[in-house]
């Protein structure tokens, strides 16, 4: 699984900062989670292909999140798409899609499915035999989820070159995955660990979307690999921060503490910072394993 | 007056180009003529503050001309601004605007004085003591408009320096600018031209919008000092441009030539063309005061 951010900031486009968009790839699929505008020039700037993406999860309907989509979504039909594109969002959206669509005359060449998340929606938006996505509800001035991304344990991995060896036969191949051993023509075992690696474990990515400092949706992040939560302020702002729905830098360290998450990715960051070291220090003091993301940054998990 | 490329793209943003978006000062006001996705960010790059601008000109609903204004009044909301601004654009406008504000729960902090422009509009938007602004019918896939900015004829212009050096009272400068000479108490006439100079004379330019070659609009743009005419393709597309509802470098020529303007800028390039200097070669065949426009350039008339 790995994070690519495409946007950082909050609100105002400033200090050469993109407003918030991500790529979470994981298990060779490309999902985008949010898209602020300009997200179709960073996908470019950062060779993130528009054909890749059959995924879109927004947060919720501040422009800073979202204002890029509809330009995002045209560019594919112009290039064009015919794969389907699902698109996760607040019901709204669609209208919104769809009354600029109609201004243009615009009939789009591919599907555009659209999921709405419904206010309260606690809910699995994808799971499939690699990976699951749920949403869960966050605290922001208006409706807003956060996303929770899992990788499944998968089977056992295939060693193409020992199978080839002990002449297994592509048809056992299932068999293999699910740890089976191989009985040979002439009566000889092949042992599944001779023929196989372990399956990657199970990794778990939590993106909490703009939020006030709350514990409400601890449950859906607990545990996760990285967490991503937004710092729009330090702390010595912590009660402007509760005034617009927002966190601060040592709050959002606070919670990957009480969650138990082995890393912490900050992001969201308020226009009048122009150096963002310092959130990293303040959410070090208590979580070491703290990072500031950056535009064209990539976090391995 | 000057002209300053803010984008210069067609439909996708490509090769790093943005879509179109234009500056256009004149007497000292910023006038932004199209908005396509990024624009607030490229007003950023070239030092262009949002709070100089009061007037705001879309072309038609496609969604390189317009997708970046939302963001862009959005902003302009956010940074405290008071004072109107005056939009002028397609009625659906509004609409889009408004649905968007209202999923964000947002109420701009100034008045967004919308200015329909109807489907065969052919009329004047601005009209002051210094400035009028003129639109027209383009032809094109959806409803579409140029727009004629000139710059008037003003009084004669003081000589401070020669005013004071004649004592002549405040009270009487506005009879200077209307050409009058001045007695002095001691009877000695001072003559006009001692104590001004002649106005900047009156400027004309025409933005020609997104349309197929066409002389319908000729006698809008007739002898302007600088017409800008989208050149999405070159002549060996001719066809293609024209199932586009789109022109090309020799049609933007062949109208810069029988409408008697005085310079020609290119712009609203096809994603498909890197190398923009072959559309000024074109042109320059038949049009010699041709010039491609590119992000950052500025155009003195």
């Amino acid at each position: 699984m790995r994070i690519t951010i495409l946007g950082n900031n909050s609100a105002i486009p400033a200090c050469g900062r993109h407003p918030t968009a991500q790529i979470v790839e994981i298990r060779e699929q490309l999902l985008l989670v949010d898209c602020g505008e300009g997200t179709q020039m960073q996908m470019q700037r950062y060779g993130i292909r528009t054909r890749r993406i059959h995924h879109i999860f927004i947060s919720h309907l501040h422009g800073d999140h979202y204002f890029g989509l509809i330009g995002l979504l045209t560019s594919m039909g112009l290039l064009g798409r015919t794969e389907p594109v699902h698109l996760y969002a607040p019901p709204k959206l669609e209208d919104i899609i769809n009354i600029q669509l109609n201004a243009a005359a615009t009939v789009l060449p591919y599907e555009l499915r659209f999921i709405p998340i419904e206010d309260d929606d606690s809910k699995m938006l994808i799971n499939t035999p690699y990976i699951t996505v749920q949403c869960f509800p966050t605290e922001h001035r208006i409706p807003c989820h956060g996303f929770v991304f899992e990788s499944k344990k998968g089977g056992r991995v295939l060693l193409p070159e020992a199978c080839k060896t002990y002449e297994i036969p592509a048809a056992y191949y299932a068999r293999l995955k699910e740890g089976a051993d191989y009985m040979q023509k002439n009566g000889e075992l092949v042992k599944n660990e001779w023929v196989t690696s372990d399956p990657p474990p199970p990794q778990k990515y939590a993106y909490c979307a703009d939020t006030l400092f709350t514990e409400s949706f601890l449950s859906h992040i607990a545990g996760a690999d990285i967490m991503y939560h937004e710092s729009t302020y330090l702390n010595d702002l912590a009660q402007r921060a509760r005034e617009r729905f927002h966190s601060t830098a040592l709050e959002a360290a606070q919670l990957a503490q009480k969650a138990g998450v082995k890393r912490l990715l900050l992001g969201h960051f308020s226009s009048k910072y122009e150096d963002l070291s310092v959130f990293e220090q303040e959410a070090r003091s208590i979580f070491p394993a703290t990072e500031i993301t950056q535009e064209g940054m990539s976090f391995e998990v």
